[in-house]
């Protein structure tokens, strides 16, 4: 919020950069409201140059399917900037991810995928988390909860646009966490006991969270989440992964997932990748 | 990319709606290059009009602090937005952090801090990033290399702004991360021995790398990621932590902190908390 030159060196604001400075404001931050009497103060304008304004950023807004301007009428109104992501950007960087995911250089013994470049790639999470703002915004949330470690990236993403802090479940405790909830669980796949562990104060008793993680294949620390969620009250309002893989049945009801592997084969060296479930969901049916 | 129903609905941009619209362009792709002819194109424009736009926008721009644009001329020409955040900004978000930090409430049994909270919080993280940004983004960097699991959001923070992948250093190793080198290191505080992971096709051979962790105490955990970076013959070019602490011996020479806990009274529920030496270093100093 700072006031730089312009405001000492100029009493009135041009309008063409005023305009600039809105829309960077805006984009700055997200869903944070702005009153627009912050506006007006800040460029010494009348409020009617302020609306004007504001309906020029948002066609343009519109027209690029990047988003929209939510105005607030009343004493504690004000205008802010609702990011989006429409079906064909949505399309396009599934597509991008699809092909990556299909390169069979991938394929670890046991018929595993070495996914962790795809989950260091700052740019592909960033639009991951539009996507996952876009399927569960509606929503009300309070937290989105992850599993250590791969899945922490993907959290983050959807955190960031989605506004609402990261819970990180762990495998083993540390004594940085104060005191933990531990349950046992069984991995669906390998048929493994695993422990999962949350520190009581990382999370409020009846909180809402979205689950996010990086693969499900049978589901079975997807579940282990969900009970040891249960252990804190807490209702799930979504679980979402980035790759999940075609099996006779998984041990979660409802998830989302943004692609689906629908074949591995360790001998031929060929991976199969689809679009996941996420066209079906509400966020992304007319 | 999209082109929306303005393409169709008028063949020239009115200006306000340009400017809108180039704003939008350059700060949702920080760092990349836009041709000068792909605006032209895009708004019918001549380029001297384009020009003139660009003018306005990077005076906004430098009088926010919030960022520049650098044009390259020439035929692989074009212009980009670098953001920026200036040390003002820095304090406040810095202050603000100090704040948090000293709750009482943080610590835990032996002195040490809780900071899950902390490193939850996406909004804090994502500034957190732009200010690595500036420290390091000057460095010619590869890949930002963390350590499971609570260096992981800060390590994508500076990786989102950075736009370098992040590869993540393992405590243990699982099937996913294929072949593996792995170090021994004794923890500099504790006199533990831990292992150290990382997966060979994570990182080539003769990277440059900037190591990113959430605290350091001694420095040990992060004189055995150097070690193990020196079996990828990776050159470490900057280690930057969240919060360190006063000790009276680091085991690593050089690293940049942005808030140093000065004390931690267990008994009188009293933790202090000061900037850390961020602002000795050469991207703060004029």
């Amino acid at each position: 919020m700072m006031f730089g030159f312009w405001g000492i060196a100029m009493e009135k604001w041009k309008r063409s950069a005023r305009l600039v400075d809105m829309t960077q404001q805006l984009l700055n931050e997200p869903y944070r409201l702005i009153p627009l009497t912050s506006f007006a103060k800040r460029y010494h304008a009348a409020k009617s140059s302020i609306s004007e304004d504001l309906t020029i950023i948002q066609d343009v807004l519109h027209a690029e399917e990047s988003g929209q301007l939510e105005t607030m009428a009343g004493a504690s109104g004000g205008v802010r900037y609702m990011p989006h992501i429409g079906p064909r950007e949505t399309k396009q960087i599934l597509a991008n991810l699809c092909e990556r995911l299909t390169n069979a250089e991938r394929i670890l013994p046991g018929g595993f995928l070495f996914m962790s470049d795809l989950l260091g790639d700052p740019i592909l999470l960033h639009h991951l988390g539009r996507i996952w703002a876009r399927i569960f915004g509606r929503s009300k949330i309070d937290a989105i909860v992850t599993v250590e470690t791969k899945g922490i990236p993907l959290a983050y993403a959807a955190a960031f646009h989605l506004r609402k802090p990261v819970v990180i479940v762990r495998y083993d405790t540390t004594v940085t966490e104060g005191s933990v909830v531990t349950v046992n669980t069984v991995s669906g796949s390998s048929g493994r006991m695993k422990q999962l562990s949350l520190a009581r104060r990382s999370l409020e008793k009846g909180s809402r969270v979205l689950v996010v993680d990086d693969y499900m294949k049978a589901g079975g620390t997807a579940r282990g989440i969900i009970e040891l969620l249960r252990e804190f009250e807490a209702e799930v309002v979504g679980v979402g992964v980035m790759v999940d893989s075609v099996v006779p049945e998984k041990l979660v009801d409802q998830y989302v997932s943004l692609t689906t592997v629908t074949e591995v084969d360790e001998k031929e060296k060929r991976i199969n990748v689809d679009f996941g479930n996420l066209f079906d969901q509400g966020a992304y049916k007319q």
